[in-house]
């Protein structure tokens, strides 16, 4: 074995002490966001009441360092610096003479790396005196770290839980519970939207776009209640800057650099969050390694969609952003892909994959779950099924490397834990997991929901 | 914020060399373990037919210091050196001048501290060229521990998971499978055993000692196999002794010693790991620290059990132990202590606590969720109901701090995470979950099974 350890922690003074912002160093203007009604830019005032005030600067700011506030550092003290590990045996049952990292964010309760904003969303609502705060959750990593931000923060939270997904994931949902999240299966009696959607179809499973309008109507009837995201928008993708700070770091401390770099991508904020710093290098000119988004063949937002003005939800409430989608009606196939089942992609990231700075691949489920299943018997940590898109290009990097003879270094995320979400494993242990590639008509669906706007 | 860290990563190169063998600094002779039908004490040659070979030299060594294999040390860099952490935010909650201090297991796969020695025992079956191990699980975390060790050793495992414990934790048994583990709920109809049972209580939710026959079993039909335990015996303690030789590491490196030393017990591994090289101390008359080993009031065996020779399981087949038992008989209330449900106690630790050297405290099961809960808001992490009764003791000392004004240093073992076990958290909220406390008449009912021997 090498002087390089297994895993490396940095000490906790080198926490960051400032979030990096990517849309300070982007090579063009950021696109704006436009007001669906009127088509116009968006300032911060507007945004200001949908989201948190801070949230709403964060979202348009120019500034390249934004300052991590000394409350939101100390709740990070309980799990960062996040280690950077070398997947030495990995590696070695690959026969790759490649050196694989990876950056792990599951060490925490939440399982993933949703806590990072979490925990800043819920300070920032406390500072401006919110009492509560609503939200939605999907695959249930979102509502679990928000669940635990909150409670630390003594604000009081309702998630908003997709109905099969409360079902299929009932531990999620206890999780949130013990944290003292209420939890409501969504569509849920509780709100308009949702005795409206139950109405017209009661056995309906739910959807993100339902559990959104509920989220939403409940925090526009709740005194001091705001209605927060944990993904795609630019203020969470800059929360999510402290694990490519911390990559970072450790990496120079390892005297290390990547040549490739490799995170899965639904909204967008774990892969924006771990390649800013050498995004930065890149777009300064001082190295050239390559960026790849891995996502889903059955969600394909950057291989397969338009780049279009279009809206954040599927219910068609959000102001507009300018991304790679498929269409806020895409409504993408039941799979087991879970978080990475986003219609679009954050503007940022599209922004720099429009211009070529980034590239991005599908890939099908099966194949991520043999990379994972691999993955949990040599390194040990049990993957989610998003973090394991990125262990799929990376083995399949580390094999080409075999090929070659090349010794690269390659670094990927590894987002997420999957000890909530057996039901995938099981599903592709006893073969019954299948892969769905959209054709191009089923995708047309999807387009045909797009605005017509500036496209 | 003090100096010291909110969390302690020992570096790697600090991972222990060697275990810390307590039977070989006990201040009296081991007590022999003895053949059940002779009552003749046991040799290595004889426990080498029932134990691996290696385990069976560990399990009478009087060798202080036991090498650790440099391939059981790499397997160890995936996850350890374990962190300290300074519980900061749970000493602000209870307003304690204490120093709180925990040593954190859970964060790999399995989720506790069980992996300690599932690698360890995984590696020497596979050194005594072994090809198959078969166990029991109850609550889970040591069958999930032995399929990742079996998974990494290229081992073929059979994994007997009490029924009722399988039907309760579907994703337990889910992980255990996709480390390649066969699971069978039991009693299941692949043992005579086990089809033996059924056939006499077709709706039988199994218990532990129905399983351990039918791992004995199946271990004693197939060639080159072996049964391995979790808990309990010496060497499955001296494996886990790296926690306590770790924590002594970062205790020093932070300037640090513990008036007092929490862990909770079941077999007492988990325990008797964390305060070994402490205890070493005190049996030199170096210092003279507190320790409290933490037992669920439905299952007291130190506090209410006889010392006496007893089987280590319900099936009456294993050598006899000289341990604090309640009797090999005692069906321990179905409540969610889990994994200290177990009617015996390690025999070093029953002789250092019948020598005075250890005291012993029984909790009530709502008080240590009211603590579990309390943790898991202030410090983030989610605990086990096991190590919960640490924490609970360990608050209850802080609390008397706060009375006092005392600022002790506590140490308690997090010895693993609830993540798999929110069915009983779900009970706390609602407020189905009750204590039980035997009487003395319940009690008798297991003494009645104690051999008459030596006592």
């Amino acid at each position: 074995m090498k002087n390089i350890p297994y895993k490396l922690y940095l000490s906790e003074d080198k926490l960051p002490k400032a979030w990096l912002n990517l849309q300070a160093i982007l090579p063009q203007e950021p696109t704006p966001i436009l007001h669906p009604g009127t088509l116009q830019p968006l300032g911060v005032d507007d945004l200001a009441h949908i989201f948190l005030n801070e949230s709403a600067k964060q979202e348009l700011s120019r500034e390249k360092y934004i300052e991590i506030p000394e409350e939101i550092r100390g709740f990070y003290k309980m799990y960062r610096p996040s280690p950077l590990v070398r997947a030495y045996y990995l590696e070695k049952a690959l026969g790759t003479p490649a050196k694989i990292y990876y950056k792990y964010e599951g060490g925490n309760t939440s399982g993933s790396h949703k806590l990072n904003s979490a925990v800043a969303q819920a300070y920032y609502a406390k500072e401006q005196g919110l009492t509560s705060l609503t939200t939605e959750t999907g695959a249930g990593q979102w509502g679990t770290a928000l669940s635990m931000a909150c409670a630390y923060f003594n604000l009081d939270l309702k998630v908003f839980m997709v109905k099969v997904s409360a079902q299929q994931k009932p531990y999620r949902k206890l999780v949130m519970q013990t944290y003292g999240a209420e939890v409501f299966a969504s569509p849920s009696s509780t709100t308009d939207a949702g005795r409206k959607i139950l109405a017209e179809t009661p056995d309906t499973n739910g959807s993100l776009g339902c559990a959104i309008s509920e989220a939403i109507e409940v925090s526009q009837t709740t005194p001091n209640c705001r209605y927060v995201l944990g993904s795609v928008l630019n203020h969470v993708l800059l929360h999510q800057s402290v694990i490519g700070l911390e990559t970072r770091a450790a990496m120079d401390e390892l005297e290390e650099y990547p040549d490739v770099i490799i995170g899965c991508a639904g909204g967008g904020s774990n892969f924006g969050g771990l390649m800013c710093s050498y995004m930065e290098d890149k777009l300064s000119g001082k190295s050239n390694p390559r960026f790849i988004a891995v996502e889903p063949v059955s969600c394909p937002s950057l291989t397969r969609g338009k780049y279009a003005y279009d809206f954040g939800d599927t219910g068609r409430t959000t102001p507009l952003l300018k991304m790679y989608t498929l269409g806020s009606g895409y409504m993408p196939h039941p799979n087991h892909a879970g978080g990475l089942r986003y219609h679009g992609m954050n503007p940022i990231l599209s922004q720099l994959y429009d211009l070529g700075h980034i590239e991005a691949q599908a890939v099908g489920q099966v194949s991520v779950f043999d990379a994972a299943t691999l993955f949990a018997k040599t390194e040990g940590t049990l993957p989610a099924p998003e973090s394991s898109h990125a262990i799929r290009v990376a083995i399949d990097e580390a094999l080409k490397c075999k090929k070659t003879g090349e010794a690269k270094t390659i670094l990927f995320g590894l987002s997420g834990t999957g000890n909530f979400d057996m039901a995938a494993y099981e599903a592709y242990r006893n073969g019954t997991m299948t892969d769905f590639i959209p054709d191009d008509e089923y995708l047309q669906t999807g387009f045909d929901t797009l605005m017509p706007v500036g496209q």
